[in-house]
């Protein structure tokens, strides 16, 4: 708690404008964050490499610095991008509007940094403004859920049921505060009284869409509001790609809801495929252009049809109650219908429907499904359990 | 073709009551079609393993045949199924019934017999009576297109565009003529002037669902109307499930359109997946129950997702154009992006559009496709070629 207490200290102390020892290399991300634009890796070797204060000392000194992992080249052509950025008043105008808005700053290695953003690696933020609640971004469960501004009905109804339910089941709803599925997914999980984070592609001094100023309110609220870029930075097209993948570092699995067959979700769900979060797709209809990019993706990159909260929670790794094969998978009537086979008389649908106590419907059903995972053998007009079951 | 034609000659003769040598094999199966459930596997080992004729002698003499993959008891329990079914008046009935309909009998090895339907092993069928012509059991490339009765709107749709695309790609559409998803199956394909086979779970001497009179009529006109089971034989639940079988065996793949959470389709998946066809599904809304079963194929039993003719053309394994990689896939923009991109520079969006011809929106897009095959690397505010392309 007191380092916790230090790193609080310390962003308060620059974002009071206090300068001292404690305080450089807060000042020092704060400089880099408004240096460079979000996930230059080249940055991020720099400031991983030599910390972020001899990293700026070198920029300014245009000196190449000795890093296994950066070449010289790399650092020039870096210096050329920064070096026009390298101006106190934009720093200090940053830190001010950080303070009017009450924003956070939260440096890597902090108590209360997200360390799971860090599986971004050279990629990594290099400091984060947080309004609300930091420890929001330390979920025991979370799910990205994202879609597409162009939202239909039917995509904003599941985004908020599945957020909703996500919430009731402890698992916060990370995302990007957008129009459309992002602001129906942080809706759904507020109104189950769950924790929701979104993050933003331009400053959090400034909500962004500003028709969602009284949701990006509430999320605050309960939950946090984030972004790596410095406060008075607007949102640009590569600032909301770039902004795409804390969205899925910060889930334990990402979730589309709808997508059109080039929505930008799919580059969200690209970077989470990219650090190995599971990945699921919300399934719709095969004539609606805005689920045609979540189709793609169950089609070509093997994601999870999530067809309710069941499916996102065994996605994000919290259902025990579903295991791997099938009888285990809660088919408890699956269970009771090879109870009532024999491995060695095939017996009548019928036959097991008096012995299961199931209707032979069902009956007929669940043979179908035991067929499928090789579970039954059909023999006459009778069915028999497979010896290894 | 005077194979094909003994064939038919026998058949014929069978049908108008001639008891000769040449008929007598062609008179047994019949016999048996007439004795057994559909799919008894023991009869189909007596019937493969003796020949026909020799089996019925076993049958009426309660004589145990010396066979290696068949038991005594087998035997007998299969005698006692049958023994109370041993009636020449059924076998006449069923003859006669098939005259006055025009049904012509198929036997195993015949030339028009659909040698798809042998790999169901000891669950082929002994017989086959079929409507219309025989020859549109054996269409280059077929597609088993199947889903629940009670279907909706969406699911009608979906089937008959899906039907009418197989049938403009020369893929004959075999169903089951059932009201719903099946139905809609046929008509597509019969709008587009393509091939179409129904298997009914009765005998093809009568319409059944007899709302489907017409359309039978149709199918059999241009396709074939074809049933294992006698004709006068009614429709029972399990001859359904057992019909399903013969539906998946004679597609290439099965796809279900529409399926509850415990459909009868699921069965048709089960008979599918078990003789190693390719099974796809088609998604539709997770808030629909008439999409639960496809949904839960999709994510327990690893079906192809189908939302459209392309994916099912891929997944009979007709589409050549679209293969196993995503550059390979008729993404064209994939490769103008990677073709605009350098693998040791990193290029922005703009400068990457500017390269490729895409809009940058596009470009964005892609490179999150491109990322999740792991064929771009991120770098600073850009992207560069993975060097293994």
């Amino acid at each position: 708690m007191s380092a916790h207490a230090t790193a609080d200290g310390r962003a308060r102390a620059v974002l009071a404008g206090v300068r001292d020892e404690a305080d450089a290399r807060a000042y020092a991300h704060a400089v880099w964050a408004c240096l460079v634009e979000p996930g230059d890796a080249v940055a991020g070797r720099l400031v991983r490499g030599l910390g972020a204060e001899e990293a700026l000392d070198h920029v300014r000194a245009d000196r190449v610095p000795d890093l296994p992992d950066l070449s010289a080249s790399e650092f020039v052509a870096g210096r050329e991008r920064w070096a026009p950025r390298l101006r106190r008043d934009d720093v200090d105008r940053a830190l001010g509007l950080a303070r009017r808005a009450g924003a956070r700053l939260l440096l890597p290695g902090d108590p209360a940094w997200p360390r799971r953003l860090d599986d971004l690696g050279d990629h990594a933020p290099l400091a984060l403004w947080v309004r609300g609640d930091a420890s929001a971004l330390h979920p025991p469960h979370s799910v990205a859920l994202v879609g597409a501004r162009a939202a239909t009905g039917y995509g904003e109804h599941v985004a908020a049921e599945l957020a909703a339910g996500a919430a009731a089941s402890g698992i916060s709803v990370v995302s990007g505060a957008a129009y459309g599925i992002d602001g129906a997914a942080h809706r759904g999980a507020l109104s189950a009284g769950g924790s929701t984070v979104a993050f933003l592609a331009g400053g959090v001094d400034r909500a962004y869409p500003s028709g969602h100023a009284d949701l990006l309110g509430e999320v605050q609220r309960v939950g946090a509001v984030v972004a790596e870029v410095a406060c008075g930075t607007t949102p640009t097209k590569w600032r909301f790609l770039a902004r795409n993948r804390l969205i899925a570092a910060l889930g334990d699995a990402t979730v589309v809801v709808e997508a059109g067959e080039r929505s930008g979700s799919l580059n969200t769900a690209g970077h989470a495929a990219h650090i190995g979060r599971p990945l699921g797709a919300v399934p719709g209809p095969v004539t609606s252009a805005a689920s045609a990019g979540c189709h793609r993706i169950l089609r070509e990159f093997d994601a999870q049809c999530i067809s309710g909260v069941d499916d996102l929670r065994e996605l994000v790794g919290l259902d025990t109650a579903r295991a791997s094969t099938p009888a285990e998978r809660g088919h408890a009537d699956l269970s009771r219908l090879l109870d009532a086979l024999s491995t060695r008389t095939a017996r009548t649908v019928d036959e097991v429907a008096r012995l299961s106590g199931l209707a032979p419907a069902h009956v007929r059903a669940l043979v179908g499904l035991a067929l499928l995972h090789g579970l039954v053998i059909e023999e006459g007009s009778g069915w028999r359990r497979a010896p290894s079951r």
